[in-house]
């Protein structure tokens, strides 16, 4: 597993570089180098074209990939239990295995045809640490990417309580296509973010109209647990996953998905069968 | 961090003669070594005692710990919503962070009082694998240990889904003391569970009486995500946590929490209150 600088021409070999030094961009993300880094590598002639790239999610072993729930307004209406905006942010925690990378196949599994997508923003912690305040939170991030929290959604409801075994599936999900160094909040506080399935728009909305500010799900999740550098926070998806029409679209082999989102990029995954050994 | 052998006069440091090879007990379970170890060691005098010993958690960085909740019948009951035993084991997960070892004190946080025990059963896979048959499930079962699942009541209903927040509050709970390798079936089909707080009985049931067996948990995650060696699993707690009574009892500082099972070991734990910086 590599890392390296997407530019237009193709990719600046970075690990050939630092890998040594920094395994993976968990480490970079660490030291505090990924801007660096970037600009270190601006001025260098591609290695690779990105089409011989094979794409890993940015972080392939996090500490911590924490989800938010029912974060757009429109969303937490679908549930029709009366209820108003709810007062602190559902959360659910996913494991770097049941994500692919960019332009791979999630993948179905025999179990369910319910295979959803969901397009989500996701913030990756820069400096880590406990009880982050709201004014400060933004500070905490390294970088941004997308995440299409592909979902099996009988398996969401599947036991008593909570979504695991639904959002775990192997594979099901993906985040990328890359990390997008955070700078400014500009660069979060009112972007559009969009999910398409064989090109037709599903999901639509802007950052701005969050349930839950970037800053405030830093605030709640560090008040339990301590943020460490490469942590991924995934920001909750806009109304329209195929769950919601009647009746309901699931995803099958052969679809095409994108989540794009203005200033970070555009995420692509196909969907196929489960090949079974 | 370091590990070895436990024994009657104290413990044989394995990490200083394995411990290049293999750095952590995730890595000696990966390769199969585990019993070996243990063999080998049974011979050597200790190298330190155990009174000079720190405990972590056995398994310092799991690929994962998936905890069951809902596993014994009359727990099923005191949710009082008239539901039949659930058709599937109800899962969530918890970060390493929220564990610290045994004979080290369970942090209260200053958000809520509601600091609660649950004493459980851990199993540690040995052989990974996906969709795993329940014929074939203990075999891939390399150890055995204990959790004291602490919990924080109020913040797992703190949001409209998932109980997250209150399982993962940094340094509630408690896994250990140690790994016992695992042989033999009669180790996991009938033993007696028991939390006791500062001596008196609070939880006591046996495995025999779990609503989904040992088997059917590795079934039933492997489905949807490939278990791996070093994964730890939290197998459900009987009725008699303190949220249970009227009025409920909390742990409070001072408090000995002691968890129990046959052939496993002992896990005990005080209650301190977090140090705010």
């Amino acid at each position: 597993m590599k890392y390296g600088l997407v530019k237009s021409d193709g990719i600046v070999d970075l690990s050939a570089r630092h890998g040594a030094r920094w395994p993976t961009l968990r480490e970079v993300i660490e030291a505090g180098a990924l801007a660096g880094l970037t600009e270190e590598a601006a001025s260098r002639p591609a290695d690779h074209a990105l089409a011989d790239i094979v794409y890993e999610i940015p972080i392939s072993a996090p500490e911590k990939i924490i989800c938010v729930g029912v974060n757009f307004p429109d969303r937490n209406e679908e549930y029709k239990d009366g209820q108003a905006a709810p007062p602190n942010p559902s959360l659910f925690i996913r494991f770097p295995r049941s994500f692919t990378g960019h332009d791979r196949p999630l993948i179905r599994p025999p179990e369910s045809p319910q295979l959803d997508y969901e397009g989500e923003i996701v913030i990756v912690i820069g400096k880590g640490g406990r009880r982050i305040a709201e004014a400060d939170a933004l500070n905490h991030i390294a970088a941004l990417s997308l995440c299409n929290e592909g979902t099996i959604r009988d398996w969401v409801r599947h036991a008593k309580f909570n979504v695991t075994q639904g959002k775990n599936f192997d594979a099901t999900g993906s985040i990328g296509p890359w990390l997008v160094p955070y700078a400014d909040e500009s660069q979060l506080a009112d972007i559009k973010l969009e999910t398409r399935v064989n090109g037709e728009v599903r999901q639509s909305d802007r950052t701005s109209r969050m349930i839950f500010s970037f800053r405030k799900i830093i605030n709640y999740i560090s008040t339990f647990t301590t943020l460490v550098p490469g942590d991924i926070i995934v920001c909750g998806t806009p109304t329209g996953a195929g769950a919601r029409f009647d009746p309901p679209i699931w995803l099958k082999p052969g679809d095409v998905v994108e989540v794009e989102a203005e200033g970070i990029g555009l995420l692509r995954n196909t969907i196929a069968d489960e090949v079974q050994p």
